[in-house]
């Protein structure tokens, strides 16, 4: 058997702003004469381990350097992603791929679930006798990687929760009422007390904040909120998707779709009933009337102003214009891009591989 | 009877990222000798006509020029906000208030309701016979008042909701299934179309676009997802929160709380309920297995890397230790803050009146 120098590398979990970086450090290491002296091909494998199982691959020796510092800007796997826990037989098919292509080293990017799928293989591979060293390359926004005191992405999107929650304290000042924020984070609150950076005055908000690890109880809940506003006149309140009773089970899973992915983990992203149910025991127990809860998922124009009846703004809405709606009905047309595109501006440039 | 030559301004309506600008832009216009020759106090009404029904005021006159600067640059109201159609009663103690303090300028920011106050204000105030000059100064992200090209905040919203969108879509390839993300826009359709500006590639989403403007068929819609799933094998959808079937009546109006402010428009933002329902029916009808809905409502520190077991990262989550925690379990430590401050850096400063 020839020796088995060259590597394969993924992205596994949920994409995030920062993933694409920790991919083109790594091929970046890869390919330089001094780190990567010992490696030979490097198979870039779409959609993680599936992609290994599917035989298909990017060979990043060939892209070039310019190319993949637009990629490392861009948010998102640019290798593709998938959520798959490797079984004895799935592993048994990697190790023949991997002898195949003379695949000697593996790195995975992505959270704890990805690392423990690296775990997983390089554990099979020992016991198969196949020589492979494994690497789980850190990421996850929500900083829940044990033995990291922060992961890579976790700056950048508890900044997101921060500036979020600081424009929501704002409009609830000017409004008044409730306002519930639910941030991401299924067991660990690092997001949702990211929040607390948002405050600058001592009447700033949130007022409230509510973490997985501590267990949650409605009674007390409404009771805060009803402290707040007597206090504030207002109230904004940050909560983790993964609040859970004293049962231990998350209050959103039981609300949301149930949908489990190949690690175990139900869903609690991209729906909003959390938010609606603590929002409507607002209504209900504290008695306020108006509650929000939201789900935390350039100009070059020529401006003339002139004087115009106020009866002409009034009431009435102006509707976007049949010549800016596509005939199909949901689409827009070219027209509408040309009238909005000078208002926007250009968006950061992004890269696919 | 003195000369009325004194100024009131209010803000009323959504607080947007740029209503400040505008009370700002008119507060120093007003003080300006060149063009606010004839002005004498500037009284800013807090909470809109609620302000003026409540005597409560902010001497614009006495606030520094820096400040102000600063509250331009702060997003929501800075005056505060209220959502409220003025009676004929109301008008008549509005007058009584404004020959008090000899008001002779009314200016009002807001959208359309907000100018249809101004409206009846102008109105009424003509048939008392009260001398009053009224000005609506525009307003509205959603960019739906006539006699606007482009309303004042459209631009950065639509900005915004083209960026989330290309993120989601960037995060759509490399996970697949449907993504639907609901875009503010009760009447009108501008900043859900704005989404189409996120495309760069003939692949990219959004791949369907849902408008107020568009009678909504769920047939139809389930439809063009498996069309869209067929061809792309993936699907982004960007829907108008105000999209409605053939009898008119907004989706998103039915499936939530039914709260009605006093121009009558029915509650949509804040809640979840019309993503998840498409969501629903995605699943239900088109056969997509991964469905998610949103609803679209620096650094400077040490980093030291070291080798570690993969099984250190691997499955089990690191939680918010206890001392990130406070005591009263809804907020977090001090200690926290000095944890997450680097990571974040700081947020754009903000000022309030």
């Amino acid at each position: 058997m020839k020796k088995a120098n060259n590597m394969v590398i993924a992205q596994s979990g949920g994409p995030s702003m920062v993933i694409n970086e920790s991919l083109v450090g790594a091929v970046l290491a890869a390919r330089s004469k001094r780190t990567g002296a010992r490696i030979g091909r490097i198979y870039g494998a779409v959609h993680g381990i599936a992609g290994i199982l599917a035989r298909d691959y990017v060979d990043l020796r060939k892209v070039s350097e310019k190319k993949l510092m637009a990629i490392a800007a861009t948010p998102s796997s640019a290798l593709g992603s998938c959520r798959l826990k490797p079984t004895r037989e799935d592993c048994r098919r990697i190790f023949e791929e991997f002898r195949r292509l003379s695949v000697g080293y593996f790195f995975y990017i992505g959270g704890n679930d990805s690392a423990d799928a690296a775990r997983i293989v390089a554990e099979e591979a020992e016991k198969d006798g196949y020589p492979l060293v494994c690497f789980h390359i850190p990421k996850t926004i929500d900083n829940d990687l044990r033995s990291c005191d922060h992961t890579p992405g976790f700056g950048s999107a508890a900044r997101f929760v921060a500036s979020a929650v600081k424009g929501d304290d704002l409009d609830n000042r000017a409004l008044g009422g409730v306002k519930i924020d639910v941030v991401m984070g299924r067991d660990a609150g690092f997001l949702t007390a990211a929040s607390a950076l948002a405050r600058e005055r001592p009447d700033d908000g949130p007022h409230l904040i509510y973490l997985p690890e501590v267990p949650f109880s409605e009674d007390r809940f409404v009771k805060d909120v009803k402290a707040a506003m007597k206090k504030f006149g207002r109230c904004v309140i940050a909560v983790s998707e993964g609040i859970r009773g004293k049962d231990g089970v998350a209050i959103g899973a039981k609300l949301g779709s149930g949908e489990v992915d190949s690690h175990g983990n139900v869903q609690m992203s991209g729906t909003g009933a959390l938010g609606d149910a603590l929002a409507r025991l607002v209504k209900a127990k504290a008695g306020v009337k108006r509650v929000r809860a939201d789900t935390f998922g350039g100009r070059a124009y020529r401006v003339a102003y002139a004087a115009r009846p106020i009866a002409d703004a009034a009431k009435e809405t102006r509707s976007l214009p049949r010549e800016f709606i596509a005939k199909n009905g949901h689409d827009v047309t070219q027209a509408f891009i040309d009238y909005a595109r000078p208002l926007v501006g250009d968006l950061p440039p992004c890269a696919v591989l």
